[in-house]
């Protein structure tokens, strides 16, 4: 094996990943209030890196919204620290016997929670991942490498530089937290196939990051993210508790992977329920895409095609589909989502277990916005990402979900016949 | 993407995955039944299949003790039958609700157990693997896609026919369970590669196979197998617990994962611990490989090389090493076991305590062999394989490692303000 860049880090990780595994919660918190604070304290400099990015984006003709996640204030620096603080205030996974029980053997068998190791996370422009993710992996003992997005070069190198001075002036070693000063797609690749030194790699991001990370790591990958999300109004739906969750998912904040993107409506509540729907969604400038059927009770829709249906917005644009049953519209879920996030809205028992039972997705909902679909809402305290994959963690993924298992076996000298 | 072999098998069984999900317990524990019958009824056929692998690899100049593994007979045909009735008894994860809660928005949030979707298996030589994982896919609602090795190829491919015909028999899809009719690298490759259809694969065999999918998988794998094991003898260790527990770990079974490679001994307790296990192993005619301290107090031992410590001998072969503490102990495990079963022998409440949290690996034991690493000896009934990767399982994988998890929420209109 050459050595490359990846290797040189994922060294120093690995070696750090092994201290901090066994650093008490005490220790790790105090610790993470010190990074907090030294944010807070060297803020002048870091608006100085980050107007070098928002320079760069401005002169590369980067949308004012993209710039808008990227800028960083000094109110935005506070809440990064704060959000540090609160991942102080969770309790610590790390230790936790899960279960602990007595085998044939007699041998006491406990099931621990353990770091996972080393993790990778390659995203995009929000500086705010930096602080974010180096926090959670921090708490629950896992050494980081982070690779953020080119536009946010400078704002996420001086951002990993602090909290790394902060464990030096404390007297630990920096490599619990590593940034790759190089945002070359060779490097990224290099990090996707580090098998010797990566136990995982989360991907935050667009549709593209994820697919890319997806089809070519060969490091375990948690895939995040992407979400094209339904709700289904069924024909025993209440007509105004219809109107606001569609309204909920589709505008409340309709940039985030929750949002709903597509709406499908039963035959029999069509032509009560659509025509009340648009002039809601038309108050907000929401653009409709309509199947042949759905066009006939709107006014301003234009017909959708078949990639409507698989299309993730992340914008005011819905699409609409007229269904004949329930079974109808679990066929389309099952078929066009995303594995993210859906919801029905009905007042029949029975339609409610049916689609919570058969439809295939990280988080099934009845008579709620599919918009509640979040670490935090859920109560797990903060959120790395959520996953859309079935292995290991499915769903907002809070500090749990950064962690495995060891099982700790205590005996008398128990051997096995 | 042009359709090959693996997209076919995929897209039938992800077909059929969707229908194995809802299939209630006692129809699928119903349909387990018949198969275990199917087997025992056409048993001679499966002994002539079985006869022309023997023959082939009789030809083929196979060690005798691989003959072995691939040989079927009434019994242990029997055996296997046996094997798919016990899975019958074992409960169903699918459906139930680990745990359910409200959050602040008063929505009621259950996390509930569901199948993984596909599961592709790639394994060596010996068959009633073929039955075995089959009928815990099955039991766990999960479609599976099995390639078995070439040496097996008549077995187990008449193996899954008899469990596909099963199948049709009752009126359900046969492609629940599928037979990869081709042992060639090119279709391993592919199955590799099947994001699309595989939610996981599980690779069984040796290091060699293990590697390879691990190299080159990019669809997530859970790793199992390899065991590079050791067993720590402290100075406190009780020396006759400690002659029984090395003697058991490395001569009760060597040629499976759990055994024990590598004795690590505490220099104080050498001389008087060496001679007595070296009478023991010899015996047994283990050969022991001991480094240049240990060496003085062995008569029959070879000088150790590098390659030893990292090698997992599955056979009568001992590595002996010398260590001046318990830190250098699980500094030398650290670097060169393979994460799966650590013992230490010790009277020491510390020296235990210690041993448990510094050591990495799937189970980590005090005072016992580490020969108990096994999912029906920890109580699970049934066992898939050992993973010794931190992602989703780590350790004895039981029928819960085979499901997913999907969040269930109840409401009553709540949307997110």
């Amino acid at each position: 094996m050459t050595e490359n860049y990846i290797d040189i880090l994922g060294i120093r990780a690995k070696k750090a990943s092994r201290e901090l595994a066994l650093l008490d919660s005490k220790t790790k918190d105090f610790l993470l209030g010190k990074m907090a604070e030294a944010l807070e304290v060297v803020s002048k400099e870091i608006l100085v890196e980050n107007a070098k990015d928002l320079a760069q984006a401005d002169s590369n003709g980067i949308s004012e919204t993209m710039q808008d996640r990227l800028r960083l204030t000094e109110e935005r620096i506070t809440a990064m620290a704060d959000g540090i603080r609160q991942v102080v205030g969770l309790s610590d996974p790390i230790g936790q016997v899960d279960k602990m029980w007595r085998n044939e053997d007699n041998l006491l068998i406990g099931k621990q929670r353990v770091p996972l190791g080393v993790i990778g996370i390659i995203y995009e422009s929000r500086p705010n991942v930096t602080t974010d993710a180096a926090a959670l992996c921090f708490k629950t003992g896992n050494a980081v490498i982070l690779r953020g997005g080119k536009d946010a070069y400078n704002s996420n190198k001086i951002l990993t530089e602090v909290l790394r001075a902060t464990l030096v002036v404390e007297g630990y070693s920096p490599d619990a937290i590593q940034f790759v000063d190089d945002t070359s797609h060779e490097v990224a690749n290099q990090m996707m196939k580090a098998t010797d030194y990566l136990d995982v790699l989360i991907p935050r991001g667009g549709a593209g990051l994820i697919r890319r990370v997806k089809e070519s790591a060969t490091v375990p990958v948690i895939e995040t993210g992407t979400g094209n999300n339904h709700v289904y109004v069924d024909k025993d739906a209440q007509i105004d508790m219809a109107l606001n969750i569609v309204n909920n998912a589709k505008t409340q904040r309709p940039s985030v992977c929750n949002a709903a993107e597509t709406v499908l409506v039963h035959s029999d509540i069509a032509e009560k329920f659509l025509p009340k729907l648009e002039e809601l969604l038309l108050e907000k400038k929401v653009q409709l895409r309509a199947d042949e059927q759905a066009i006939k009770y709107l006014k301003s829709a234009i017909p959708a095609e078949e990639d409507d249906w698989s299309t993730e917005y992340l914008d005011y644009i819905l699409a609409v589909k007229i269904v004949s049953s329930i079974e109808e519209a679990i066929e389309h879920i099952n078929k066009y989502n995303t594995k993210h996030s859906e919801a029905i809205v009905t007042d029949n028992y029975f339609a409610s277990q049916k689609f919570l039972a058969e439809v295939d997705a990280a988080a099934v909902y009845v008579n709620a916005s599919t918009r509640f679909t979040d670490g935090l809402v859920f109560g797990f305290g903060a959120e790395i990402g959520i996953s859309t994959q079935k292995l290991h963690a499915r769903g907002p993924m809070g500090l749990e979900e950064l962690t495995s298992t060891k099982y700790i076996i205590y005996g008398e000298g128990q051997i096995r016949e």
